[in-house]
């Protein structure tokens, strides 16, 4: 069973969203999870868990000794699965390291808080610095739910549409096409005409060619790789293939 | 009171993680949270809010009807607050961004599900696009968990250190330098020693190298714009203020 373990000061915000919907009723069966609190590693009558920045600066640093702890309890020796800490100062996680993560036995994922943690803790435990979006937060236990939530509804038997578009989309480097349904009219719009023509291949390419545009203009970041890899010569043996 | 309104079909996803640490002890106080459900909303006695995407395809999409009389009873008219639908097509949330919604009166937030939301609903309720990271989650839930999150910390009184340096790092276009506290060694890693040399230039100096080396060997796409704010020829009058 695919495992999550989290190194976190606030185990009660897990499995916090992820306990509702589809990842909430696959919880126990599709994909576990448990939590480790590095409190519960303090030696001190305080339990305490973090110190102040050497150097100097506000607020307070993580300690590595109190965190490796943690991190080898929910990990002992021969657990094989990534270990994450989600840092701002991470890689931002793609789809494609979601796709990787899903496809292996699980992951550990330590929740840094206040300043952060001592940086000495990932070159000791083999971390792997993960970010999710440009923005400060409190912790890294939200990052988590974001991690696990996209993890989790690719693992088999949880989503009720594993062909779902959506994800197609995502996966070829565009954004998704628009979506519209019932009613055909509201407050004087309508849904495009060509999605009522009943002809697969022309709606097929303007759902295409939505994805692009809406790529080109909101996403000229992903719309850069895309175009290179669009555009790149292919061999007679790549043709071929198509 | 800054207060956030979140269009849900899981209102007890909220408020989840952030009922907990110092956002969940500001809560009702430093800010608000409220929820609708768009069940409430929907007509058949199935209380749908979803519908077979127009043209075909996988999954379902929500209904821009039902969601739209939602949107109404989160922000009747003169509610002036910024309405924000969370989508992977939407535009990558930011600091600078999070900076403007938490100087404001709050936000309402629409999370979809299933495979979107009836695209005519941007239009009719004027909602601003946004997106937490590269990644599909199943729903717009945990990533209006990231946005409240990055914002309420910024609200007065929420933190204990509103001049953390956390902040500060990432508002200037740069990531985060490495942080370290006690032990002094951890496992033959000691703390790096111009930490403790109680010079405090020296130590600036040296926190903005890390933080400039860190970014140019991490993400080349915040060192470009940095670098290139750095390298920008500055007036004498611009000189004179530095």
């Amino acid at each position: 069973m695919w495992r999550a373990s989290l190194v976190t000061i606030f185990p009660d915000m897990f499995p916090g969203p992820l306990g509702l919907s589809l990842a909430g009723r696959a919880l126990g069966q599709g994909w576990a999870l448990e939590t480790v609190d590095p409190r519960d590693q303090a030696t001190d009558r305080h339990r305490s868990v973090d110190d102040t920045p050497a150097g100097g600066g506000p607020g307070m640093v993580m300690r590595v000794d109190v965190l490796a702890r943690a991190v080898d309890v929910a990990a002992p020796e021969g657990d094989t699965r990534p270990r994450l800490l989600m840092t701002p100062r991470g890689k931002p996680l793609t789809q494609a390291r979601v796709r990787e993560l899903a496809a292996g036995d699980g992951v550990v994922i330590v929740c840094g808080r206040f300043e952060g943690v001592d940086d000495r803790l990932v070159a000791a435990r083999g971390l792997e610095e993960v970010s999710v979006g440009d923005v400060v937060l409190s912790g890294g236990e939200i990052g988590a739910l974001v991690l696990l939530d996209a993890c989790v509804r690719l693992l088999p038997g949880v989503m009720g549409h594993p062909e779902s578009g959506t994800e197609e989309s995502f996966s070829a480097g565009l954004l998704e096409y628009p979506q519209y349904t019932r009613p055909q009219s509201f407050e004087g719009q309508e849904i495009p005409a060509i999605l009522s023509s009943g002809d697969h291949a022309k709606v097929a390419r303007w759902r295409h060619e939505q994805a692009e545009a809406a790529t080109r203009e909101r996403r000229p970041d992903l719309w850069a790789v895309h175009a290179a890899r669009r555009d790149k010569p292919v061999t007679n043996k790549t043709k071929a293939r198509e």
